[in-house]
């Protein structure tokens, strides 16, 4: 059997990060190493291969991080989701709800084509709110979403019950118990 | 001679954002074009190779778009540079001068090792603030910037001029007349 890649030891768990009792799951160490990173983007682009992704879409910011190079690496096109004033042209937007007040999410109008074929890439899964959000706005320029992908899911935030069961979901690393 | 790849083919320009009278240029077409794109990343790559760069530095958030798959290609680390309060553990910081107020950039302590073979990889080149910014935080590292760079250069606000000649520049395409 082949041994999965030890992401963990990529990770630097910070306590107390960004507010007191919140445990923040730093990928800087993941991508600091040029090898380790690319085994991340490698399983990546492998899942958005098998699902016959045709454009990646990534939220703003760490999403570029992961987004981009995978789009590179399969040479397909790059979309990104932005906080709304940060976009130029002509934008749709979707909101959603945060544990204490809204955010929003743009995308520019003409940034996907009908039926295209997108795979939602984002360096975290925790309660779903920005991918669900970037679902809806996939959905509203009549392109499909075929799957999302992430670095690292917060299982016990049920991220992936709040996405529902019609997304395949690949997630490189789990923790429990946050 | 070999005709050089038209960049100003996938670069939107936009007037009036963000703000009257600014003409901004808007690199999300070269993104949704997959071989478009990876020209780009593939010439700043080229570049990286020739200078010797051991790693990528990108600022937040489009200079994540650029770098990240520049490292990836080359098989090196990848550093961000980020806004303050956005990386958890211990950070220095650079401020610098806007039009009106600063603007201040952060960077992990332990993101460079000292003697490290830097390249500085973001979208756009216009006063040079972001960059000088982020060439201090490199060198007060201890590592060494051994180049920068951009896919657009705003010839005309001097940017290059404020870099100075010690760092050797890559702009893919350069807009006169802003």
């Amino acid at each position: 059997m082949k041994k999965r890649f030890n992401y963990e030891d990529y990770i630097a768990s910070v306590p107390n990060f960004p507010k007191e009792g919140i445990l923040f799951r730093d990928i800087t160490p993941l991508l600091q190493d040029g090898k380790a990173f690319n085994h991340a983007l490698k399983d990546i682009a492998k899942f958005a291969k098998k699902l016959g992704a045709e454009v990646i879409l990534g939220p703003e910011s760490r999403g570029f991080i992961f987004g981009c190079p995978v789009a590179s690496k399969l040479n397909i096109g790059f979309v990104p989701v932005r906080k709304p004033g940060k976009l130029p042209r002509k934008t749709i937007e979707e909101s959603y709800e945060l544990e204490y007040g809204t955010n929003t999410l743009s995308i520019h109008e003409d940034a996907l084509k009908p039926g295209q074929k997108v795979l939602i890439v984002d360096d975290l899964l925790a309660t779903g709110g920005t991918v669900n959000a970037a679902i809806k706005l996939v959905e509203k320029l009549g392109a499909s979403v075929v799957g999302c992908a992430f670095v690292i899911e917060l299982v016990d935030l049920k991220g992936r019950e709040n996405i529902g069961p019609n997304y395949p979901i690949l997630a490189l690393l789990e923790y429990e118990g946050e």
